[in-house]
């Protein structure tokens, strides 16, 4: 079976997920919802992605030369799921207005409120629940990254008393040149637990986890300090091969690689010729990784532009029944150029 | 007594600590001994304040047409002690050049081991510690804000089981224009703990502590993430009557009062007046102040170029014996201009 | 005669104007109107500053715990001119539905359309053309500094044949913790020539000016490259001799004095220990000084938060005929304590 | 005939000419040479580069595990020329120790002093100045940018009068931590000229051309403002048609295609998959192209990181007499993927 997917939406995230899309031979972009007529249209199409738009918008895209395929009823009648990648809050109205009268399936992302949808979704973590689900929510990136490292250690049985995270945010996208702050760090927000805590428990509740969050003046990555307090003394051994072996998580070692910064990370992956430069996997700083008799600290980075791209794909694959949990992970990371040596997907 | 002080270097550090000597009526500032002449030298003389420079160095100043009074011999022979704030490391070789050999007193900054002194220093916690002392260690800001923190609670009694403290550092001073990052979060250093836990431990040894630090592109403060483990339950309302009532540890509010980031702290600082827009408080966000059980979570802001100020004026007290502990803290609150309402001041 | 004065809007302008008043003897700060209980009224009320506010806003500050002293009625019927320093456009809106029906004076700042007042103002320029006007517009900080250099030369006789600036602008104030770009330059705007040119024009019709406009990541002051050709050759020997007797113009040296960058120039007004750290004059480096046969470069840093504070007491002056340009001028400088050195104000 | 190629260097220009070089069927990438272990050489290796290093250096590869092919001497005895690409200054020492007394040729950047080579060089603007020599530097990012866009008139025959530039630079590259400024912008220098003006003569030595130049927090592109000032009248329409026919200069519509600031532009390049976001052609601006009379004003984006890259790959044509200018201009442009749409090639 093929899945026929549109997107709602193509922005810093959506245009992402058309990509990976494309990439996949069990699915089929069958075209994009986009408001504004601009230079990400006009690059979509020179990659023969499809735009539709609202009907009162056409004449928009007419004036500024920028070819719509249909409205976004024609794209409608044509899919089997509508990946929404809208900003915060209009998925909600969209699947009040459009999803549901119509019978569509639909996946979220992590800026809507979690009852939007039947499950909240991290493909490491919790693909099972989702299987077959109408509405799935792929969580935010900062939720992402924490549930695959906690999940990481629940699949091999671990058994955590407690994780305290603490976000360095980025401010914004490197596109969003509107947002701030300039030279401040912001509280984001300054009472305690942040929504990230709380969030990661949509996907795994039994995790005893707070959060703390500021927003600070770049647009790379955010960076994670995690504590992990196990149930019980390990090794720093057996978390490092946890570690290397789960997929989406790779480590980079500062002292013998250089990687200094979250810069050197994203500069890794430009030069490796990754699309857009992106990092799909949690970013671990190797040197940081320190146990002290039944607690762990680490840091990681998270690229917030991309990091949630394979789960929205695995989501996919969870709705309609295509593929099993590690075969659906090995499939999206090998079709995204992730990197997959080790026995990372031994797991199966 | 009138203790007469002499200042070594006048950068960020050196000139908040010239200001504030001349506000104290038991202290006399003979001078300061500059290297480059610029316009903060020219600023400190249109205040009264005496230049001094090394002898190969005099031309430069005269060329410049900033007038010095002397050579840093003619400083030596009439002060009774040396405030160093000479950049990281250069303080221990002035003491192995010219302290030493010549029998004087000095006081360090954070920046220097904590080997180059008989005792390493914070007003609050461990005053006791440096009476008499003949060399005397300032610790940097960071733990300066940290040993405070720690030491409300220790000097009510309270036992701590363990902190762990997640710093997110200013990249520069504001008139450093050639430090970095820009973009980018720096790991500083990846490796756990940073510097600053084992740091924490030359003011307070039993302390089990653990840090992390990363530095963003900011000049304005460092932001502290810190989560105190107590030995058994506290209440969130003891916690704040500690915090109320400690000197150097003020509460602003994000939600009443609209402090919603670091920047909002320092223009409180300039609106209030204060010079150079200062804060030498560890400002904590009251309403990130919360309490599960036996654990507190909080965040504070650090103000790097002047938190560490009034302790070096109490260490010279301390050095020289001229006051207690808290006569000294009072005195030097009250002539800087510090916030002391409230019943901070009752410890005595 | 005593002006009294109430200001509408307490934000970066509205506050530094009122600390600016109370510090002038011709003048009363009767109150300031506030939306919003925060920080910034609080300390205002510490300075004895009293608050009036919309009738439907009194309950917010008195939930707040923060003093109002009375309405905005209270406080209109008390005043001879109110300052509005409310944000872009909102001027207007008051000018329509308050000041014009309750027959008061009024002055505007630069974010208002010139059609706002009777004239646009800046004193060095145009301080006669408002004398006696019931509205005058105070124009923005970017057209202040350049009105003010260009007048320099124009009040000695200079004839300029063409004008033309490139604005390197801030993205947003320090207490702006929302606005950005991050790591970003914009087009402010994209098209030539910005709106910077034209509104020269308002408070000097007769000059040639074609400006150009990007914002930066930064908070601490706008900067200016300027490009001067006058009607035939100037030697730089008179330029300087004419910047260096302008009032309200400081030279700044970058080779002699280690001024390198725009927060050399805040740090030096901190040091002073000027208010907030403001600089209200236009801050030239004197080493961009350049001729070339009729044409001078230039570049000025331009302290958006402060530079047209003493332009908006000289307002109030020329409004009530209080005194004449060079007497309100340097009443204005003696008392908010700027550089009044050299023979700046022998042009009277 | 294939030119074999070593590159000594291999950081942000140097890594990008060892992937363009890859890309050409005339020339043959033998090795680069690289001082350090760390990620960049990792990998270099991955896409099948040789890496060579210094003797003494040997060592610190093996001990990383990452793979030397030999030594330095290895490769220049492999080599017909070496693309010089260190930091400032090394070039020249490189040539006094390395080059010259092995009779070696060598490309050399913009960071030598013009006297380094037998010709400095822009594709554009002098390529057969650089035909058969053996020694040639490549222009930096600055005034490459420059010389390409005054090239575009003067070989359409127009006559220039004057050029002003001034320049927004960006503090540092991406992968560059330590570098400021932050929240500040450096006066780079103060003084006017800036050394950017004297460095286009090197290319065009009858240009008259006056520029000034700040450097501000961000890493994205650098950003000119340029005024050139015809012996004539021009309208927009002829300026428009030499500027879309010109290689390597692009235009970008802030109006229509929502290109709102640098950033945008590198969004573009990064949506288009481009090799790490590069951008190597000029990105003008189209919205901001005014004319006034025989004035031009525009701005225009220049991305430090690669637009030197083309330039290298001509170069080593030229030096090598494997193609004619527009031949070689042409080629590179191909394989590099730019954009070769519309008339830019026709005049051959």
């Amino acid at each position: 079976m093929t899945v026929k997917i549109g997107i709602m939406g193509y922005g810093t995230i959506g245009k992402r997920i058309a990509d990976a899309v494309m990439r996949m031979d069990d699915m089929e972009l069958i075209g994009v919802i986009k408001q504004t007529p601009d230079y990400e249209g006009e690059v979509a199409i020179s990659k023969g992605i499809k735009l539709y738009t609202y009907e009162d918008r056409v004449n928009k895209f007419e004036k500024a030369g920028i070819r719509v395929t249909g409205t976004i009823n024609d794209l409608i009648k044509n899919v089997d799921v509508i990946i929404d990648a809208t900003p915060d809050g209009v998925g909600a109205e969209n699947k009040a207005k459009i999803y549901e009268p119509l019978g569509l399936r639909a996946i979220f992302q992590g800026g809507e409120e979690a009852e939007v949808a039947d499950t909240s979704f991290n493909a490491l973590a919790n693909y099972d629940m989702a299987i077959g689900k109408r509405f799935i929510r792929v969580v935010s990136c900062n939720t992402t990254a924490l549930s695959r490292l906690i999940g990481a250690f629940l699949i091999h049985g671990y058994k955590i008393r407690k994780v305290r995270a603490y976000l360095v945010r980025r401010g914004a996208d490197p596109r969003e040149f509107k947002k701030g702050p300039i030279n401040d760090v912001v509280f984001n927000p300054a009472t305690v637990p942040s929504h990230h805590g709380p969030d990661v428990q949509t996907v795994i509740p039994t995790i005893d986890i707070i959060t703390m969050a500021v927003a600070v003046p770049t647009t790379m990555m955010h960076l994670h300090m995690v504590n992990i307090e196990f149930d019980g003394q390990v090794s720093k051994g057996e978390i490092m091969k946890i570690l290397e072996e789960t997929p989406r998580i790779l480590l980079f070692n500062s002292a013998s690689r250089k990687i200094e910064s979250l810069a050197q990370i994203i500069e890794w992956a430009r030069d490796l010729g990754r699309l857009r430069g992106d990092v799909m996997e949690n970013a671990l700083i190797e040197d940081s990784i320190t146990v002290f008799q039944n607690e762990l600290f680490l840091m990681q980075g998270v690229h917030q532009e991309s990091i949630v791209v394979p789960e929205n794909i695995d989501a996919v694959r969870a709705m309609f029944k295509l593929s099993s949990k590690w075969d659906s992970i090995r499939k999206t990371d090998l079709r995204l150029n992730l990197i997959t040596t080790g026995k990372n997907y031994n797991l199966a």
